[in-house]
């Protein structure tokens, strides 16, 4: 790149950092746990969101979402079926959700209403791995359907994640999909990242999912910080 | 986005602009159809680049491929595979291929001993759209396992292609994908453009897809421009 282009682009890095850590102050203040969602496109983000929105809310917990596409509110659409608060970011045209495009989309929504709060990326496996949004955790998702190779050819996204999903396990089969090759390429990146093996049409690894996010949701909760949103 | 970056961005788009009609003008004196295969991640691109290579070698013809990946020369190794002559383009984490890199990797290749030029794109729905790289062809590939509505949410990578690939064909059954739904969003952002349904496991699409090739390159070589290069 161009050193004009290299400055600018670490200025505009630094800008969304400071205001990813706005964020991550209020979102602590309010004891919600914000799950960033980054993957290619197609890799069933939604369908498993969609789930997770529904047993949670199951559960009697609060969960709402943001989700983000350069164009369209199917996603939303979609989403909304939970019952949960949706909201659908356009990014019109752009390859990445920012901190300020989802500082504007929690206007008028109080925080403290809220457990949890899933952010939906686009899909993208290179431009989203650099724009902190805040979150407490991100989750890269890895179809069985795109290759074992991922992670070795989009190392920045997987290696900037918390946890991993291994989405469409019920096309493994199908696909020849290479479970031990994947996981290998995924330690190469990011060594000892936890992977859960998923399936939105079968169930498969929705319960430890579930228990996952409870998990750090209650550590999110019990943080001795003081709430200071919505009360 | 901020206006600095808005007109930076204009700046270096013209700048690949510039560059791309050069490279045009390059491949046209040296009768040569190149082809820029565009789509997300792991659509099967380089398994159906393969066998289009091996297919082409085949009868006679003589392609080459440039492959471009943030990270990796997996795929210029598979594609080598075919005999035909293969070049890596790393981006090193950059989210797309431009003009400059394609030049760059053109040194010490005499394009007037080849018919076909295929440049596999990074996996990138967005980024991949705005950069022209002198192709005669842009194909866009879209996955039977990414979900049907990819068109609607990524218009600008298939409102800019001259043909669509319905790639993994062979899964359509195993995703519930409604064909018909794809070729409606397809329609909606780029009306009357051809879309191929192909499977580089069963071979479907093949032989229509290199018929089309051959015209394309024999339009190409009858054209009634001076051959400069390599004589």
């Amino acid at each position: 790149m161009p050193p004009r282009i290299v400055e600018l682009r670490r200025h505009v890095l630094k800008k969304n950092d400071e205001l990813a850590a706005e964020l991550r102050r209020r979102f602590a203040a309010a004891r919600l746990l914000v799950v960033n969602l980054v993957s290619g496109p197609g890799t069933g983000k939604t369908s498993w969101l969609e789930k997770t929105l529904t047993e949670l809310r199951a559960r009697g917990l609060r969960p709402a979402a943001l989700v983000g596409d350069p164009e369209t509110d199917f996603d939303a659409q979609r989403l909304q079926r939970s019952g949960a608060p949706v909201r659908q970011i356009s990014t019109r045209g752009l390859c990445h959700l920012d901190a300020d495009m989802v500082a504007n989309h929690l206007d008028a929504w109080d925080l403290s209403t809220l457990d949890f709060l899933f952010i939906e990326n686009v899909g993208n496996l290179v431009c989203t791995a650099s724009y902190d949004l805040g979150e407490s955790l991100r989750v890269a998702c890895l179809s069985v359907t795109e290759g074992e190779d991922k992670p070795a050819k989009y190392p920045s996204l997987f290696n900037s994640a918390d946890l991993a999903l291994l989405t469409k396990i019920d096309l493994a089969q199908a696909c020849d999909f290479n479970a031990a090759a994947a996981r290998q390429f995924l330690n190469d990146v990011r060594p000892g990242i936890p992977l859960l093996e998923t399936s939105a049409k079968t169930g498969l690894g929705m319960e430890p999912w579930l228990n996952l996010l409870v998990t750090h949701q209650a550590q999110v909760k019990n943080h001795p910080s003081t709430k200071t949103e919505g009360n």
